[in-house]
């Protein structure tokens, strides 16, 4: 028997296609799928998406809500479908939203854009690379006018410059609109990157991808510049809010803030929270963003203090938040339905979805952080009923 | 209108309950769910995977392979179901087990196991803090009776120890066997702190988690010590398969890895790989692993050099793969499926598994980097053929 | 001319060699050195410590005072001489002394020693560097044994392992009793490595220095694992002190650790302390060590509460402190004559030393850190009187 | 006897008094400081360099050179004043430097400038944080002008802004002359921040320094931004000089550059270099440098690859070097003299300066790393001649 995938190169996803490819799976595995074969989804619909589709993952989804979201682009009650097969995930968001409710909600704030391509330009010596960079300075508008040729929506803001050796690594910081942009700025700025080739004679070779957009990873640069949006979600919550929902104080939860950042200074995390990529990634899925963006999207800071009225200021900053509601998986079948929940698929919508997310990264830390409680010489953290929390959060 | 979602307190998972809280979501959207409803799992078998359940994502699964695998437990050819919705991502895979196919496979090891729970213990001062730690050392036999007579599974293998100010931050390090384990060392650490506390009367308080395991989330101190395990997949390429599948050279890989890795080592990243989040993401999805883990699994470190034949070796290794092929969601209806198309569904299968999922990575690189061509000086990346590789790849 | 400079074969430390290279160095750059020629040592004394030595650079050195140690080791009031040419340095570390005196002297403790050595070993594969992991440690008495072959003082506590493709780096953990170590466990560490090469036939090849000593660097690793003496020094300072000696609160100054400690966490500092590196040079420049240590002692961390009486906890833990009572350039003229003035030349004084050392510190992170004053709301960092104040502090 | 150390407020650097505290110290330890006191400067002319002086370190000079460097600024050979405590450290850069001599020069570029002042900002939330941020950028020239308006040397570059929470962090980038430029940045960013202070009213607080100008410290900013100025050093070393000179390959030190780059990127090091602050801190000691910013100072980053003639090119970053030649310690007796040397006192000299000591790393990186030789499979390193290296070089 071959083992080669059957393949066609003129219509790829017609049923009699899938089902060759699922019989010559079954055959070469000695086992059956059943519920593989069960989407409903029009496999045709799926081109642009998935090659040598054989079948569907079937993933549970629950709601977790309402969410209530102060934000300039998400106001009011949002119902968030969250996909996960991870028991006490969807509870525990939950009950932070619960928190949140109490406490009047969570405002957020998109802080920041960014998409990056970073090539990376080497030249015979530093001296030339210093110089290109001076020009690439002084040639922004053309570099600027070449990029966003490619593009209707994307726009060139900045072209950051790291030079070391005889080289100029950069990164060219784009706005997408509703896009994550990855694509976008990739034919952008490789458009961009010819245009200095042929006007830049001294440039030795350029690389598109030099590296330092650390793209899908986390990194110190996108700590500090940011990567797809920078969004902050931050709360005040009432002290007697804290004591009824979560058996806490807001005393507690600062400590407890303060250990895991001297923890995260001290190993280098790319994180001082708990767990933003539950939620995140729960929610990624539902709605049909890439999967893969976790390994950059739940970099994330947390701060808190305990303000002059004895409450607690709580906020989260998510430095690389990579989300989109138009192309890509979004349009999908039942990833388009979970957007279309919370009102945001389409166009001119992706902040609104930016905001929900920094709001629900909040309820998941609320939860599980006060799964303890305070000690009160140190005020640090403490795990109470442990038994039974374990169970529910982790 | 209620905002409550409709809940049950006896059996939640019923088609009546499922079925209010979608007529729920759809008021409240003025939206209808038709694909989000298409499930064919049974949905009282997610009772301990997904509260508030409405509905499904499906995720279209295509299959890339063969990949062969010259692993301890994982021996052949795999053809390995990748759930996503990036177009392009399974044909760049797919290119890349072609040229594994034609290099005579891809090696895999495991090189280490540990999964964590870490607990931060606080004392009156440092020098309490450092006799602890003396403590612990000369009673690791009794903590870890403790900790192990919780499960039948998990060992405790080590006591990490990382003493400053007046605490002692640790890391206990656990074989989970099947299982990814984050759970099972939860309730087993949990047990042997509280046989600390009873023991050691100058603690004066402990935190179950100090954020020194970084779960979720990319560190130092996983890139040193590991977390969960620690996977290599290596292979020496051929010139010859270089040059005739990738049009590429040995000496250009190398130097495409060098400039990466430097640029990783300016910007602190986590990653000096292309994108092992994309296969990782793909793999977890189709198989029922959780999704959140992608935020530490992708953190990876590549190393290549053109041996005295002129070939090039190339290894990966992933200091944080965490999977399972038992328990989680790998019961879950399609997920099941998915891992029986390995052979990997059950006990006695997680390294088989993890084996596969690394010789995956390796096999995402080298499409991607290699989707670039060198310079005869530097040896530095330059894109070939880059707008259809844009296409293709990004 | 001659480009080449002046030197003897035969005894390259004669007042005649040293006249002819200063007038060599005199005649080349046309000018006169006056004081560099007014050195008091004996220059034959220089014969370990300095080649081609033409002169001695003059450091006025000012004395701080007492600073109050309640250690292990360092026990009463020590006058600190501290070598600097930065105006103002001395007042400021000579204030924090006077507030730790009025809170009745800075607790020290040395938590953890271990000076590296960091051999890599190279295999043919990943598992041969994994199967050798296990082998060390099944071989540690025999190797422990070859390295200590080669010094009376230096014991081999430890190897720790990082395997990683096909390559296993490690470090080698010494004590090394009074001196730093770094000679003592290279040649220990170099006679090991020759014996497990001779008996381990599967190593492929190893390089003496794999770089993760991070020796004059500061890293994570370095963090989290120590090199040369881990050190604390912590205090309580009452509430009244703060006020009346600084015109602070512990308020404030929690709060101010929290900001830095977040910027730290976001930067990837190796640090979240304000100045270390003043203090430690001043005195690293006055007995003798090595000023080049200052590239990797300065790694710190800082830590601070208030606690239920109202006080200020404040703790500074140093990583990597790396300093001697022998050996090196302890027994220079004025350099034996300064580590005198606080008992510590000589054999078994180096643990004394560290501990003025780390208490050093606290004076100095007191002194420009209480440079500010409290907000009532955030309690965040503003300076006070600031024109007087940068005149001093910075 | 009193615990006080003898002072006069009138004239703190009298003879006598110099003689009190000598006395004093002298009593207090009991012993006697025969060296200490040989100083050949006038006291009275530390009055702004040292407080409660009472002595002088006398740190042994040696000189190593010619160093031959091709920069902009630096151009000739160079005899380097090297003040030490460390055997064979002049011996060993005296190696290097014979190495750049025998391929025609090392090459120097100043790639980039800026001194920073790191003000945070604190607001109600977010919004307002952000909406901060535009005014910053809207009204630069204002700020500038205000900064500018304290110095006549200091230039405000620009303004990194570095949102997160409700805060803004910042950094204030300067080029400062021929100074290192910490006080003219304090000064002037005080003055900008009052500025700012009263013209924005939504500003709750602000911190002069937040801890992102990392000074005195090592941090991923620091890596990527620049503090003080960056200066590149760059050398092609043909096949033979590395063969007859150091007995060794360019594979051999592209490969230990290449494990040494990866050992960085795996321990978050500051650094994958050898030890460029045992150079540093020998120059810096020697021309009156402060020493505490070899806290900083020592961040490096080495790149190297063969070129297609089979010659090495070699490469040091350094991008945090800071150094004066005007003002500080630079005027005092001995250092002033050691800077005239190479011609590098007072005024218009400070880029000659970071030109030479940016050659002087280089010629120390060539000597140790080239203390191994090359195996042939995976070109890593392999000490040769141990024994007798390990005393010369470590």
């Amino acid at each position: 028997m071959s083992t080669k995938i059957p393949r066609s190169k003129e219509n790829d996803y017609t049923p009699e296609m899938i089902a060759e490819r699922q019989t010559f799976l079954e055959d070469k595995a000695g086992t059956t799928l059943h519920h593989t074969k069960g989407f409903t989804f029009d496999p045709e619909s799926m081109a642009g998406n998935c090659e040598q589709l054989f079948g569907v993952a079937q993933v549970p989804i629950g709601v977790a809500g309402p969410l209530v979201v102060n934000g300039e682009h998400a106001q009011g009650d949002f119902y968030v479908p969250m996909a996960t097969i991870e028991g006490t995930l969807v509870a525990s968001y939950n009950r932070g939203m619960r928190v949140i409710r109490e406490s009047g909600g969570v405002t957020t704030t998109v802080m920041g854009e960014a998409m990056q391509r970073a090539p990376v330009f080497m030249f015979k010596n530093a001296r030339d690379a210093r110089d290109f960079g001076n020009w690439v300075r002084d040639n922004f508008a053309a570099i600027k006018a070449q990029a966003e040729s490619t593009t209707s929506v994307g726009k060139l803001l900045e072209i950051e410059q790291y030079p070391v050796h005889n080289m100029v690594y950069t990164r060219f910081d784009y706005s997408t609109g509703d896009a994550a942009g990855q694509n976008m700025t990739g034919g952008a700025t490789f458009v961009a990157c010819e245009w200095i080739r042929a006007n830049y004679p001294k440039l030795r070779t350029y690389g598109l991808s030099g590296g330092m957009d650390t793209e899908k990873k986390t990194s110190f640069v996108n700590s500090l510049k940011g990567r797809g949006r920078k969004v902050t979600a931050e709360i005040t919550i009432p002290r007697q809010v804290l004591s009824d929902v979560l058996r806490t104080t807001p005393e507690h939860l600062r400590n407890s803030t303060g250990v895991n950042t001297l923890a995260a200074f001290l190993t280098g995390a790319s994180n001082n929270a708990a767990h933003p990529a539950n939620g995140l990634a729960a929610l990624f899925m539902a709605t049909g963003q890439d999967m893969a963006n976790i390994g950059e999207a739940n970099q994330c800071s947390v701060y808190s203090y305990v303000n002059t009225a004895g409450d607690l200021y709580y906020s989260v900053t998510l430095p690389a938040l990579i989300m989109a509601t138009y192309g890509g998986g979004t349009g999908l079948a039942t990833q388009r339905e979970c957007l279309e929940l919370m009102g945001c698929y389409g166009k001119g919508k992706a902040y609104k979805l930016l905001e929900i997310a920094a709001g629900l990264v909040v309820a998941g830390e609320l939860s599980l952080v006060s799964a303890t409680k305070t000690d009160k010489e140190t005020g640090t953290n403490e795990w109470v009923d442990a038994h039974e929390k374990l169970g529910r959060n982790r």
